[in-house]
């Protein structure tokens, strides 16, 4: 089994926590994805998308897709749960991962994509418009999900899960996409604090 | 338990579907999207998010995000299994169902309410040129998903799972978005009307 790797780029990271949380060693291929290499190469013979993570089973089988992937090692190796435990702890990590991924990840990621001017030749064409409208989208979420977290210890309840992962790599990827987490949301600063703390978090 | 379902919308769709294939039956409670009834009342008070479906429990508890509610109803009645069986399985259903939601769903989603003159007041601010590039997205997509559609029956494998309900209902969703599958993906055009074909697709 062998995966590759995109270094800083934020789903490779996912990957990487989830597994460092798991305590599982997967031997890593690092990609230059500075340099376009999944553009070509290893990368697009197993991935048509062109997109990094990709995992590689012994027998050649090819898994692409960061959650994907998780959820084959949390399917492996249940211990801890991080996709929640019984029916209704499943449903709410799947709700607030989702809602993290498309409330506050993707938009901060178009904001990125579209906007900086070392994406011009990764995201064809750039809308600038696009990149700004989704500022104050990323932020509105941010409020709504400080009410929450002064409920809980995480995102999806009281145990650590992939959707606390996403909210890491969200809020971290918000500084190359130049948004600032506003002072008064003391929970989620909270929270960012307690997971970049985490020795998964430089993974 | 009940279902706050959104009629005609593309989501609510999603749930239906998946119950149906379960058969399973959920008393509903209808909510008029086009009266924009889920901004506020019930639905607000249930979803900060504001958006459709929205199931609630007996005990009160809500859950929100189509596949969260269909992933509730995966654990509670296994069979037939429609998120996959196995690691591998499993793993496989996940990607081709985030697969086709963000490379075909989303850019048709995008096309819709960015361009459609009736989503005006939906998505404030409309960008139409998001909308633009976004249908190509969706094409270029459909291409390299029916050169896998030419080696399998559905999307994910051998099963029908939650990944094909996700591509029904978005290539359905082309037709208001204003984008035509072309006459030359077969497997594609196949594929959909299988699934069109099936009784779960009219619930």
């Amino acid at each position: 089994m062998k995966l590759y790797d995109g270094g800083r780029a934020p789903n490779p990271r996912r990957v990487r926590i989830f597994l460092a949380e798991k305590g599982i060693s997967v031997p890593l291929v690092p990609v230059d994805m500075g340099a376009m290499e999944h553009r070509g190469g290893a990368v697009a013979e197993r991935n048509p998308l062109r997109r990094l993570p990709v995992l590689e089973l012994d027998d050649g089988t090819v898994l692409c897709e960061s959650v994907a992937i998780c959820r084959y090692f949390e399917e492996l190796h249940p211990e801890p749960a991080l996709f929640g435990r019984g029916a209704l702890g499943k449903a709410q990590v799947e709700m607030w991962q989702r809602r993290i991924e498309f409330n506050l990840y993707l938009p901060v990621s178009y904001a990125f994509r579209h906007i900086h001017p070392a994406m011009k030749e990764w995201e064809i064409p750039q809308v600038p418009e696009w990149g700004e409208v989704n500022k104050p989208k990323a932020l509105d979420f941010l409020v709504l999900l400080d009410a929450e977290l002064a409920l809980r210890e995480f995102a999806a309840g009281d145990e650590f899960s992939i959707a606390d992962i996403t909210g890491l790599v969200a809020i971290d990827f918000m500084k190359p996409a130049r948004i600032t987490v506003p002072d008064e949301l003391t929970n989620v600063i909270r929270w960012h604090r307690a997971l970049a703390a985490r020795p998964s978090a430089s993974a």
